[in-house]
């Protein structure tokens, strides 16, 4: 690999580094590690200072276009003002409380306003709660047990469906069965090989698993989901978790005019503030009432007024337009400089989620030196994980990202 | 029930009830739900405006001196200028960024000069992921599936624990066996139940389950807990995450002289804002690096800045000590006012974490009347689940609490 000298250092990152390392198990864990054994570069920084805007910049001082947007809960901008100072406002009136208070209502009130199918919400912390209780919820309500999912497709980090089997036991994964994402064949081959107990179909609105292409799902898929769900009485579960605020806020199968029973959400929906939530029909109200679900901080003011301030913001600026049409300039951008530079690349998925990969090379070595050239110029970008695009990615932001990809590019061909 | 008029009103409460209720499942879920099914009095507010030192004001503009502490975050104080100070000058930096920050580093370190088994720390946003990530390190460790814990405790709110079992199948808890607190022998059946394959055992540092007497176990107990973990390979996990800063900042079972391998630590952590911590001992890291555990706000700068904040403030005025002296002047006032008004009340666990029980009377009547007199009067108390003090009731709140519940004791043994 070649190497260009762009003044950049990574001391300060390499000492905290080392300073995790001893106080916390592999340093850094989930999705946030940045090591080699994650086909990170050595220039991708590890730890960060402080965000504004589309900005980032890490402990070294080093500035960054971002791309990736804290893997998803960024959308308005990094100490995006507005929210800032809604969140601000709420912490000064209180955080965790003895009792909800009048936001966490309002959020509900604005949730069912947004999302279409939506007749209730719940809240809790984590992409994961969302999507753990919404399964605990459709076993309520049918009195069943099996879970359909699709093969390799992330629903969250409980021992139900992480990536790795660390630790994780045969009960916990007695009652999934799995099919193959957008075949409904095998979806129907998995219902009936479990005939009468499907309780839920667990479902992302597009395929984005790590490493490979994301794929959109034909509409005779989502629609077949939807027909096998009301024929057997299971709940069909939606996982927006990843694709919150970045499709459609109504709901990303709206397109197909498919709305799921249940709705997991989370990442964007504040802005980076620790929100996630679950809206459902009217059907599953009292199965929803009927669980026990809690959390410490689930009814926490803060989160509740940044949501309420992303949401005005993303509505009012028309964000997801913007963020879709400032991703489409990249893709554009990024697959003519490919293109001049005699690179292969596929591009997919929604553009406020771009997925690049390098043709024909299934262990990533281009990918990995292209990560590399474009953090030591200053673009965080992803070799086998989406990215992401936010409305606080100015046309500026992004002709700056490709000024320096261009540059990116043009390594990565002279050293091949 | 006799009843005086306080002037109180919860209009504006009643009216977020309605409206909750429409756009929520039963309105509020989990533990900070205030209805007559689970024992709440009709002046009890359901919602708050805001909230200061050991002050919550409720949306009628009712004040309370408040003994529930947002059921345990709140340590420090409601609005502690100290730690909102912290967590605003993070927040103007960056919450959730493309990775963590220094604070992630600075607070894992601090956690492990502070709690005596600990050699490493993890983070996550509930006490629930705390509890089921030390689950999931211990079955990584051992290669085993068992988990033994004590019969009706609750260690969070995922499937595997919750006192309901609506939505909850037989795989949930296909591998939990359940002994009875304080009792070695059950232990020991327990264990020799599911001989060899005893991944963990997980107990909280002294009985505080709901509608009972607390009970701390005896050192025979925790000894003998510690004993069968090191006889049988399996890893020793002390929930506290209730009792988090409230018994013992080094550990709760210090006391007994009895370490744990692995600790669930929440709630008062970050003085509400969401954390929660595993910390656990060199033998176990590399398990828990092993596993896959993640959550998309789980690295976030401004929980870790209020718990460093938070940590300091405890130590700098040794809050745990004013906490547990004020809690016992509190308990030294009711049980003098209780015998004076000739009610028979027993009064069990640390005095931060304070159960109030009457004599003698299973269905609680008694209980909720007082719980009503003492809302009515601007205190805030619970009938069945342990109340908490913190490290802000000055002796002056203490001083106007006995006074109103001198008059609530009065109107319950009027009542008689």
């Amino acid at each position: 690999m070649t190497t260009i000298d762009t003044g950049r250092t990574l001391v300060a990152d390499g000492a905290l580094r080392a300073r995790a390392e001893a106080v916390v198990p592999g340093g850094v864990y989930g999705h946030l590690r940045v090591t080699a054994d994650r086909g990170m570069p050595p220039s991708y920084p590890q730890f960060f200072a402080r965000g504004s805007g589309a900005r980032l910049w890490d402990v070294d001082g080093n500035e960054y276009v971002d791309l990736m947007c804290a893997f998803g809960p960024m959308v308005a901008g990094y100490a995006n003002p507005v929210v800032d100072a809604a969140a601000r406002a709420q912490l000064a009136l209180g955080d965790a409380l003895t009792g909800p208070g009048e936001k966490y209502v309002e959020y509900a009130e604005r949730l069912v306003g947004t999302v279409a199918h939506a007749d209730w919400a719940m809240f809790a912390k984590n992409g994961t709660d969302a999507t753990s209780m919404s399964v605990v919820i459709a076993r309520a309500a049918t009195g069943r047990t099996k879970l359909l999912k699709a093969e390799k497709a992330y629903h969250g980090a409980n021992p139900w469906f992480t990536p790795s089997t660390a630790g994780v036991v045969g009960s916990d994964r007695a009652d999934i069965v799995e099919f193959d994402y957008d075949d409904l064949a095998s979806l129907e081959r998995a219902a009936a090989s479990v005939e009468g107990d499907v309780a839920a179909i667990v479902v992302t609105p597009f395929r984005h698993d790590g490493f490979v292409d994301q794929h959109f799902p034909s509409a005779e898929f989502a629609r077949g989901v939807r027909a096998l769900a009301d024929r057997t009485g299971a709940a069909l579960i939606l996982d927006e978790v990843r694709t919150t605020f970045r499709v459609d806020l109504a709901g990303a199968w709206e397109r197909f005019g498919v709305r799921p029973d249940l709705t997991a959400m989370s990442k964007a929906l504040a802005n980076g503030h620790a929100l996630s939530a679950v809206v459902g029909v009217d059907s599953l109200r009292e199965a929803a009432a009927s669980i026990f679900v809690t959390g410490s901080f689930w009814m926490a003011g803060v989160p509740f007024a940044a949501a309420i301030a992303t949401l005005d913001w993303m509505v009012q600026t028309d964000g997801l337009t913007r963020m879709l049409d400032a991703g489409q300039v990249l893709r554009d951008g990024l697959q003519a400089q490919a293109s001049a530079h005699g690179l292969g690349v596929v591009q997919t998925g929604p553009t406020s989620m771009p997925f690049l990969r390098f043709e024909d090379e299934p262990r990533l070595e281009t990918a990995i030196a292209f990560t590399d050239a474009a953090a030591r110029r200053g673009v965080l970008v992803h070799p086998w994980h989406n990215m992401f695009v936010s409305a606080a990615h100015t046309p500026e932001d992004i002709a700056t990202v490709l000024e320096r990809t261009d540059e990116a590019f043009a390594e990565v061909a002279r050293s091949r």
